[in-house]
């Protein structure tokens, strides 16, 4: 087990009706607040009149900043970041799934930045402040409400970037499960795969750690188990918890305290959804199967193996190379079972320029730590994901 | 899933040598510091010197209260908060294991009050604040270390009550799995018995939390896993790393996000040992198989049923008496093969007062939550571990 600090800055409120502390807990930081948000939903389920009464119940000043796109853009953090400098505002407080999240933080780092933001997602300058963050969270998938991440778009360069600083965890992010209730089909299927594929990220690693490697199973069992159940029975309280708490829990430090990321799906799916603006979930369920299938060999087969046993309850077998290609057939069957795409085509991403892709993907001499995949490895993982 | 809070503000640094942040960590609470220490294990070991030579190196005025008893006295803890307020201490440092930190949080509070710090214990007054506390940890097991409470013992009144505030958790801890080479195979037998009970009074819960369970399950196996391994090789670093952030996580808020404190192993054990001065761990080796065995029944027996399969490797079987019984007789031939005592007897407690301590234990009218004892349910347990 490698050295390692552990710690989280974020307070966690989770459960049916804790919005109604944000009022609360907002004045707190002050009178002025910044409300972050994305499409129409949040106005349909009523979510958006509660969160301003409560807020101005407290005397509270609510600004706001609507429209944050699935996939971030560096556009928003820019308006947001101005917005916030403009009404001298106290807290950025965003309501909804990650992107809107992810959004937050970058905005307030810009309140306190004097340049363009984007300096920091393209990692020229470092961030040496943020304004005070906090979360409602109405999706479960990217754990962004207990993290200090943040990926933003640029389209003009076509880079889709995670960044994060020290001072980007939320202060405090409410999570109330009955908030997903009204989540569509396709976007539960994509938040359980986020959340698996963020476990994976940790799981699959040549640093040992049982411990580790136990709270990582406990995670993707739990997933695996209320999956199909949410999306059958869409308000199910503890389908939704599960799922909820196990997002947030796959990337708050409690699923890589002493791993290191392995990355290449996070990464060559922000290459994806870059080109193609396609859905983060809809990107890793395609990438994940054929990356474990393109990697399994000699040397990782005991991983697989405890992967398939431990978590997808395969039997034990003598033939460890048959128990460890069911383990990733079972992969394949949960997505397709959650109807989740499992081809580019599928995405209707067709005939792409894959060495343009790979070569976006793999920018030092090869990509992932788990296995060192080259150029040539992400081309083939793209070509048999056609 | 019942709604709770999410948050513990303890920062933890793991691994070899982290011993060495000591000076530099310390010196961000001020230049005074109270090192409190038990018996003479840190002086043979060498580390008394190392934190002393590491402290002073940053200017550091080091004060000391040595020979904390392992069940730390009230006494102590009224020494240690005098000497604070004689030495204008700003930062309570424990070095050694539970009781050492149990200690310092009582010290560190007792620092700010005026009243007898008993007054906290006895749960007549709340405690309004503390001074800072950090810990350098050499024992594995009661996850003092990233929680805020502490357990003291008051000879006078023959109680061993534990209590905590808001104010108590560690700044920082510092766990370096070295650091517990050296300690004897009974108190590491102490220790991984304290952890797994830590687990079972929220694994053992009516509140159904499935992610909860799955967690609590993963640190169950891990103890079980590498605790033969640490008693075999008491230098292995991977089983003394596992076994020690196990017992962090068992109780720093992971294992009970949604579960409540089950209680009866906790608190009839600190009856028998105020009574008898043993060691805690012993004592809960004798308590929880024999508990675990009388209240198996017919509502519960699911719950044995997964703590068999799950925890224990137990072959499913439609015959789910047979399988619960099977993963309580686990339990036995576990703590016997740790060369844990399993019987009053073994500790050299012979005929009791099983009324009296049935007495103590049950101040309501039952004890637990997930199976309510009465006195007589407790005499019964007391009369069984006889």
């Amino acid at each position: 087990m490698k050295n390692f600090y552990f710690y989280n800055s974020t307070k966690v409120y989770f459960g049916k009706d804790e919005v109604n502390k944000i009022g609360k807990l907002s004045k707190e930081f002050g009178s002025n607040v910044l409300l972050v948000y994305g499409k129409s939903s949040i106005k349909k389920s009523g979510l958006y009149d509660r969160v301003n009464k409560l807020l101005k119940a407290e005397g509270i000043n609510v600004f706001e900043l609507g429209g944050i796109d699935p996939n971030p853009r560096i556009e928003s953090i820019r308006e947001g970041g101005n917005l916030c400098k403009k009404h001298s505002i106290d807290l950025v407080l965003g309501v909804g799934g990650g992107s809107v999240i992810d959004a937050s933080k970058g905005i307030a780092s810009a309140a306190v930045y004097d340049g363009d933001p984007w300096d920091f997602y393209s990692y020229k300058v470092e961030s040496k402040g943020a304004l005070p963050i906090a979360s409602i969270l109405t999706l479960s998938a990217t754990g962004s409400e207990m993290n200090g991440g943040s990926v933003v778009t640029n389209l003009d360069t076509k880079e889709k970037n995670g960044w994060g600083s020290p001072y980007t965890n939320p202060k405090f992010s409410i999570l109330d499960p009955t908030l997903t209730y009204s989540v569509s089909k396709h976007q539960t299927g994509c938040g359980i795969v986020d959340t698996l594929t963020h476990v994976y990220e940790f799981y699959f690693s040549n640093e040992k750690s049982y411990l580790n490697d136990r709270i990582c199973e406990a995670i993707m069992k739990t997933v695996i188990h209320y999956g199909p159940i949410a999306l059958e029975d869409p308000n199910n309280y503890e389908a939704r918890a599960n799922l909820m708490f196990s997002s947030t829990l796959a990337l708050n430090g409690l699923t890589g305290f002493s791993k290191d990321f392995e990355g290449f799906n996070h990464i060559t799916e922000h290459v994806l959804s870059a080109y193609y603006d396609i859905a983060h979930g809809d990107g890793l369920s395609i990438l994940a199967p054929h990356w474990m299938k393109h990697i399994l060999n000699e040397d990782n087969i005991d991983k697989f193996y405890e992967f398939a046993v431990n978590v997808w309850g395969i039997t034990p077998d003598e033939d460890k190379a048959y128990v460890a290609a069911q383990g990733i057939s079972s992969v394949f069957s949960f997505y397709r079972s959650l109807e989740m795409p499992l081809s580019l085509k599928d995405v209707g991403i067709i005939d792409p320029d894959f060495d343009e892709l790979a070569a976006k993907s793999v920018k030092r001499e090869t990509l992932g730590r788990f296995v060192k995949l080259t150029k040539e490895d992400v081309k083939d993982i793209l070509i048999f994901s056609k």
